[in-house]
């Protein structure tokens, strides 16, 4: 059966977060120093370095899905027996890092020139313009998993190539750009993403 | 089945939302003047509200889910065909408002004259505290459903009850604390509750 909005437009799910479980595996292979981990174990794991040593608050928002139909069986826990993943509204972390409000996507790419920017969704785009607007320090966290790089792209920079795309332009952000206009940072082992630093760094410089 | 924690502990799932709406029916019928509306969908509309204004960025987190099997039908939308209720690390609603992070749980009672503490989880009291030490706002919006009063506990004052009750004393925050000691919001039309002229108020004399 196809799900429908009440518009009549075909419901498509976000089905990103599973895809990421079931192609662990092969990503195993790939490379040994981040040992298998997906973007999103890096970013887990640093946020809860964050949290443990008292630097910030910033957790993952959980994927949203519309339940439909709920099991409550006798002694045990309530079964969810049918639900379908939603269209998230924001960017997937959000937090505090003194008084600062945290505010970002995280991204993937397999390329080793430019990062697609089909990967990003307009509406990540409305979401990132309202929280700067709102003067919350927006960006995204980039890793080019082939290169083990990884970039925090601000806000602004995202916005330009966006702007241009829908200008007729280039469909993704080739590396120089990243390596030109962007932050890079080196991944550690404790915390293994510091993005922090970099906000530190960027807001020093007064460029977020 | 029960389904426990690797420590043992049997998982207990978190089911007010789903309560909610199995009660929905019933709330209607008590009060006309709030349309039998949650508090969840008053604060819903009031951030909508907000948003749409471009006053603040302020969103519920998805309520969390540990997903086990999904199912992928030819030619419509994958189906969550098992999964189960996770508690929630944080509060409720967070986001930005005018530089400021906000951060804040809504609590419903049906007692006319006192808020009981069990209704907060010590997990809750960790992470208000945790965004206190990280100079964001937190606070907890509690609708007293049967009186239709509305009020903001500052983190402060629950705190204090907290610790009080953690040595033996009351379980619950008597309405005169409400009223001599947290911000009473008026219900509107639009904004429904608006809760950010309270905080307002409350940054303009350094209450939080």
């Amino acid at each position: 059966m196809t799900i429908r909005y009440p518009n009549g437009k075909i419901y498509k799910p976000q089905v990103e977060s599973i895809a990421k479980k079931d192609t662990g595996q092969k990503k195993n292979d790939i490379s040994f120093s981040n040992r298998g981990k997906t973007l999103e174990d890096e970013l887990n794991e640093t946020n809860n370095f964050y949290l443990n040593r008292q630097i910030a608050v910033i957790h993952k928002k959980p994927v949203p899905v519309q339940i439909v139909n709920v099991e409550y069986p006798k002694r045990s826990a309530a079964v969810i027996r049918e639900a379908y993943f939603r269209t998230p509204s924001t960017t997937d972390y959000n937090g505090v890092w003194n008084g600062y409000y945290i505010d970002f996507e995280a991204k993937e790419t397999e390329s080793k020139t430019s990062f697609p920017l089909k990967n990003v969704h307009a509406h990540q785009i409305k979401h990132m313009e309202d929280v700067s607007n709102q003067k919350g320090i927006s960006f995204t966290i980039v890793r080019f998993s082939k290169l083990e790089r990884y970039f925090v792209l601000p806000f602004t920079v995202l916005l330009e190539a966006w702007n241009n795309m829908e200008r007729g332009g280039a469909k993704s952000i080739p590396l120089k750009v990243f390596e030109s206009s962007t932050y890079e940072i080196s991944p550690g082992y404790n915390p293994r993403i510091d993005y922090l630093s970099i906000i530190e760094k960027m807001i020093t410089n007064k460029e977020c």
